[in-house]
């Protein structure tokens, strides 16, 4: 249960409009990496987690803060929408007119000038980008990347403007970011050190039911000539348990697969004498 | 440029048909975390990355692999579909009635009983589960989380299943995605080493940009109390760049949003004196 | 600025598992009309309003409610799913045999049994289920629509189950959507008695640029001979401005629309002498 | 059973080609609230019914009616889409240039400078916009709501060009989405009159099942004071069933919820001393 | 513009109900192949061409027609509903129960169990299914396809129901996609003997601008043994312009991509000595 | 399995930046008319044939030729971002100006300047873009349309850009979607030499279950006049097996549907006295 409260948690003013940008913006509200996902992807972890306890509570906690993260970026949009040309004619400077050409039609249609929960290409938020599997070590590495990949995105966006209100919500969203980078890593450190999974994940997966034989084969499918340089191509795997070997290239272990005929009345094409086949179907089917 | 031999990288033939699992098994072909989606995402990280060299010949050696274990699951689904019921008449057993109930009706209608790229709920596999941003910090860990993620649902399937056929391959790929963890875990060590990225993510960007003062926060926003037992948040940050203090409840540094009227001309509801705005708009607008 | 209790809003305990209903609860989840869309609507359009005021403090706090309702739809859901069969041999009962072919694959494979933002035909919940137009009068008619067809969908889904602990919870929501079905109508009168907008929506468009002839004409297009005994095609429209007149047969206002031949280097067959013209072309090309 | 004539219903003719334009009409066209939604939902809408009669033949009436909107509008694009520049360097003049930009590259590539179903960012008309819920009550609410938004999308480009032909188009399409409203609104209206259903909708729905404390309570989430000085939180509810009360701030009626661990054979994580339980699970999976 | 008459094109009724069968019948009225696909794509073909007369005309003639086949499979599947049961405890008999698994829940729930517009996996129909390039040629192969992918679909559906009624719309369904196959097959032919292009499409592309050498090339990048045995890999090109040769494995033309460092600002990884750079780029960010 | 070697099978080096025309070539890549969706489909036929042998076997051949078609756009629309301009001050002339305006925001924030599987308006690449039935006569039909649709696509382009290493891959992709128009077109004739079906596909479905009467019956649905003037609407049917006749409008053969009240636990709107009805409705439920 959430209570609200309509102050933000940062300041989100820009100081002046820029369409442009507000599309641009879009992509770290409602993009795959976006603020929707994180809030959304958190908060289903923690209220799905059959663990109770410390991490179940601090994924509540990051989650319920990235709404307000979602509400700053909504409130920045809607800011940066003010006084945008509804038309060529109407764009008084030529800047004002390449960021009309630049804007996301449906702020001004859809929304009267404001936010929606789309990305910069205006492809909608998408209930596939959360994901919460149960097991909190997968899980936990998806939520670094994701604040990995959110990080990067604002830091690109940090270059696209020069807004000086603008920027001081970059900052703000690039140190939140950077805070919870640290605050994944750790937890991926605390469940292995509480022994609740590790590599390979899952670890309650035995590992006898594994064939050895291709557990540490590293396929050399590509010709580039520097990839076995790398450790992951020599000396033992990350988990100690084997010693790296390459194939220097791909090798079958499988047959060439042939397929039975099938069921007739799928009228797939029949592997046989087909004429004949064909009169055979018909008289089968009649 | 890609070349084919039509023999599996292994085996993929199935005891018997059984379509209630060709359909389950489609998760691990065309869902978010399917092979497709692999291959797709190394293939395009590393044909995107501006780094020549043994990390983009390596990215380019996975992602063929992949390749070929989007064949086999397809294999393998076109001969669990194998004298598949086309009605509840046409299930000869209980449990052929019971799996035409369970199984995906496109298999036979659209495909000719036949896999195709979607998840075992029917959705279609998405260009947006690839990421390939070319910060290969950032790709790595996804590609470990990804790599985590398929093993989770591969070992989940294990046990939906007791075909010995289909657990041989379901070993394969169980051993395969521990082989490629080990590999990402490995490759992000060594871009480290390398001095290529570190933590926070992108580490390029300077810290002078951040605000200190939300760097190691924790915000306490939901009311777990066991939240804060965890090392995320107490001591030094996982960077050992700050001390980790913690904020009991949310505090808001921002004041609270008011939006200015906007363009009357996109006919929003005004935010002052009503009745005699609609007026000044219509004298305005004619 | 959100907070969170971990007491759930209303009790979400089922007294039995049961997948297949699992998979139908979804749909009042993350379905076109589900909590996830009344959610995140209500607090788009709270933040995107430029109307500061009670209007905007309303939908504020029923967006913040309604994300109390994921939260207890998706811990039922959760509860749902235990012990439920991981493949028919699995499945102890007949019951749960029948329920582990209706149930939802990606419930166990993609989130070890548990709930995701998807409807009850696995489509993902998606952004574009949000309308936040600006112009609140055409909002709130969504807002009850969206309390209606809510109302109506759980309705269906208390026919579906004889749990007492799920009927506990739909109770709970039919009653929930009543309430909010009666504030978005009192809303809607509200915002017309304080002169902010009206129908026809939106009011401050200059009714001087409608073409008064089609105001209020009703098209007889197909034959049903009981249509025009609605009052809708009859007597004074509804908000008195016109009377309605019926026209027995569609007609043509406008002329046969023949386009101009389009540009060559589109290749788009072209309307005149071909032969002579993909000539043309050619030469015009080279 | 359909007929067609190839007279238009109303004149699509622009004065001069305008891509950008083309690009932003799309949203009335393929967008959630363009008329491709309205067409085919009063067409299942009417198709659907389980009433014959009066509402039946309405609905079939004007969804037909709505084809020939698609109709125009599609001929209105192509005719804007002339004489559209392939490249920049293809830009005689500045105006171009700038229409070059913001025009839709699927417009050329794709469709020969024609129209296709998608709203104004390139998203897909899309099944999920239609609803046909069978009560007619809650989907007529529905109809007024789509007259609603399509009015007020369409009087919002009526600012974003002042093509005379253009703008004689956008005022029938105004008219008709007036006339459209008060025809939705008389019929609700009707429908009460009938008997066929009331608010609550569904009226049906036996009030007794009902939680009476929970019908008339405004639960005032969020921190605006202004939400509880709007009718819908004081007085008789709207139905005239109940008086409204406040809770002041929300309360919790259910307890914490704690899952139980779930399945092993799942590997999320355990709820449990955790580095027995793997080892327990280990033992009992193999 | 159109008008309706609400008898049917062909009679639409089943013997009794079968809301398994009804769900799989959502294939071809919702699916890429289905019945909506074909309609909106003639409609879209025959308003866009640029060339006036008989396609243009025969292109609306069909597109209407199939509008009424739309009508026909939405009237069946309401039909199909009825009874269906809403829970397994609700149904009497074996056969209801495994129907019941092998529905679609958004029938009642969304819909009061009526048709929608989706496949039999629930995917939404997509505006994507449908293509009007201007180019007649390409599209007619496209609707002759269609109409065969089509009649391939129902021919499967034939064989999973015994129901007369419904085979009797079956029937009238095979039998339409039987003469629409006929009819654009020989719209084909009657374009190229009107000269109005042919192969290769577009045939008023200047061959001069392609590259001689690769027009004929067969490149036999797999290592199945059989394929140079057709004819597409020896002889006189379709078309008769060349000589096919087989390249017996692929062969590259292009040198190895290495791409330049790329933007600092976008803090991809950089190609080259990684430590002295990121020190250089904070310093030139700075 | 696959191996791949990283020299292009062409060249793909623009002379120059292009960020606006790499936008656009995303078109020929991830649409669904690209090179994912011909490599994909060819690959997906070819493993699900079950008929092997030279169809098969050409397939895959040309299903891998088409991925080294993805990586050569994918990089040369990598080499066209180099140099983008990340705001419009960033932009040192008009033309960086103006196509900055025109890119695709995700290439920056997204990718670091680099492509991703969508086409030009932001579509994510989708699996329902594939089709492969099983009955490779329709799906030949498809390919050759796929390969129109494609080369029409790249001749669009021909004509969007000036710079000559972009025309060279031009010209590359042109010359082998001429070589495969004519490689499908001649599968198709060696098919039904073969006799492995024909038209009307599926040819072995039995012609005794059509209805004669509607099996060469052109509907004049549409009043255009001229649409009988073509062979489709006289003489002999493509088959030789019919004369065609024209319906001069189309004709009813079935009544007008009245559905069944159907369940009132669904709460649709009810076909009958409709006051009694809910009476009565309430009385059963409760």
């Amino acid at each position: 249960m959430f209570s609200h409260v309509q102050d933000l948690q940062f300041e989100a003013k820009p100081d002046g409009p820029d369409p442009a940008f507000a599309r641009r913006f879009q992509e770290v509200l409602g993009g795959k990496w976006g603020e929707m996902t994180v809030a959304m992807q958190y908060l289903y972890q923690g209220w799905n987690t059959r663990l109770p306890g410390k991490y179940k509570d601090m994924l509540l906690d990051i989650g319920t803060e990235e709404l307000a993260h979602v509400e700053m970026i909504v409130t920045m949009i809607d800011r940066l929408l003010d006084a945008a040309p509804l038309s060529l004619d109407d764009a008084k400077t030529d800047t004002l007119k390449a960021q009309y050409a630049h804007s996301n039609p449906q702020h001004p249609i859809h929304n009267g000038n404001a936010a929606s929960p789309m990305d910069s290409m205006g492809n909608p938020w998408n209930g596939l980008f959360v994901t919460a599997s149960g097991n909190l070590y997968a899980d936990f590495h998806l939520n670094a990347t994701a604040e990995m990949q959110g990080r990067l995105q604002v830091a690109r966006l940090w270059h696209m403007t020069d807004d000086p209100g603008v920027k001081e919500l970059l900052k703000f969203l690039i140190t939140r970011d950077h805070m919870h980078q640290m605050q994944w890593l750790r937890a991926i450190e605390e469940l292995q050190a509480d022994g609740l999974d590790g590599v390979p994940v899952p670890e309650a997966f035995d590992l006898e039911n594994e064939i050895d034989e291709f557990a540490a084969l590293y396929v050399h499918a590509s010709d580039g000539d520097k990839a076995t340089e790398g450790r992951w191509a020599q000396g033992q795997s990350f988990d100690g348990r084997h010693q790296v070997t390459v194939q220097e290239t791909p090798e079958a272990y499988g047959s060439r697969p042939t397929l039975p005929p099938g069921d007739p009345r799928l009228y797939s094409t029949p592997p046989m004498d087909a004429k004949g086949m064909i009169q055979t179907i018909k008289e089968k089917l009649t």
